[in-house]
């Protein structure tokens, strides 16, 4: 069966690569392995047929062969142990790519989710304060600093690109280019990705989906 | 060689689970697998020699037969690969746990850590303002609930109690007891956890180190 891909109708984005499928659609391309896409709106994203597949009623939900999986990390993970190519064989190898997958999501992209969400979230409240942008930005600086420092002048996290830096580069294409600008080497570790032809496949997929007008119902 | 699991030389929390390396300590314990620990003081977590363990000078590391690993959720799951009692044998049931233990760490626990820290950075702030402090409680809430709605009458969230529960009731103890308490399916999945022998053995050994007075460096 071929993996069929739930993922947003149309995203606020438009179509810059930011909706987390993207994650999912750029692991299928690294392995060759074609999908299908379901599309839910955000009305239908809480609605109990798709928190059957997504309990928190959100997206990317993933389904192979009756097995249905979530969060963009563990799909990935998933089709890195059923594909080769994104995943080293060596067992200590795989082991701390596994450790940077978790830290993209656990420790590097809750500051940078927490940013961008007080720009929708603050404006209007009355702890709206531009010093809580900057306290933010800080924090986020803290986690790009301790990063860069770790990939130095290294190509990739731990020797070959890895699902690991598949995770890196998407959480770190969240944060504010400027903060982001502020390490070259983080800076042109993200271009190094973006270069991949499976990174160009998958952002094209997305692209041309969200780029427009939004449908009328989204 | 024994695992090594590097921890703080004292918890601000008193020794009442809510430090990292208690994820880490309940796994190797459910698995029968002793193990040493190191303690770095807070000022040690930032130099050098730990972060070539952690870049992000946190706890807990790991270090077992020259393999260096850090984020809870990836020692677990390198425990998990290890030793059995972990993670179920069936393929697709042992994805659905990985992807669970990502959701416990990247969707649950970023609005209950957001919210512990509030509490600690927004006093003296511009922006302190308790208004903000009941959004946080509100997104918070959305979690348990979908959480909760998920979890029905199951004992744990897959079948048989797997490093999913272990991550996520552990995610669930850094909340607020009040608003965990208004879904009580939650909080008796918590006690359920609590009262294997396994994490009463974890949080002995961490409380005995935490729950007296501070020493005079930590």
């Amino acid at each position: 069966m071929t993996p069929i891909l739930t993922v947003f109708k149309w995203s606020p984005d438009g179509g810059k690569g930011m909706a987390r499928d993207m994650r999912v659609r750029w692991a299928l391309e690294e392995v060759g392995q074609p999908y299908e896409v379901r599309f839910v709106t955000f009305k239908q994203m809480k609605e109990p047929e798709h928190r059957a597949r997504q309990p928190f009623g959100q997206i990317p939900a993933y389904e192979e062969d009756g097995l249905q999986l979530f969060e963009s990390g563990a799909i990935i993970h998933h089709i890195a142990q059923t594909h080769p190519g994104l995943l080293p064989d060596d067992r200590a190898a795989r082991a701390r790519a596994v450790t940077w997958m978790f830290a993209a999501v656990a420790t590097v992209e809750p500051p940078i989710v927490e940013r961008e969400q007080a720009d929708f979230t603050d404006p209007g409240q009355p702890w709206h304060h531009e010093a809580r942008f900057a306290f933010l930005d800080g924090q986020i600086r803290t986690r790009l600093r301790d990063l860069s420092a770790f990939l130095g002048d290294r190509d990739w996290l731990d020797g070959q690109f890895s699902a690991a830096d598949l995770m890196m580069v998407l959480v770190l294409r969240r944060a504010d280019a400027a903060l982001v600008a502020e390490f070259p080497n983080l800076a042109a570790y993200i271009a190094r990705a973006e270069a991949r032809p499976a990174y160009q496949r998958a952002y094209a997929a997305q692209h041309v989906l969200y780029s427009g007008a939004p449908p009328d119902e989204w």
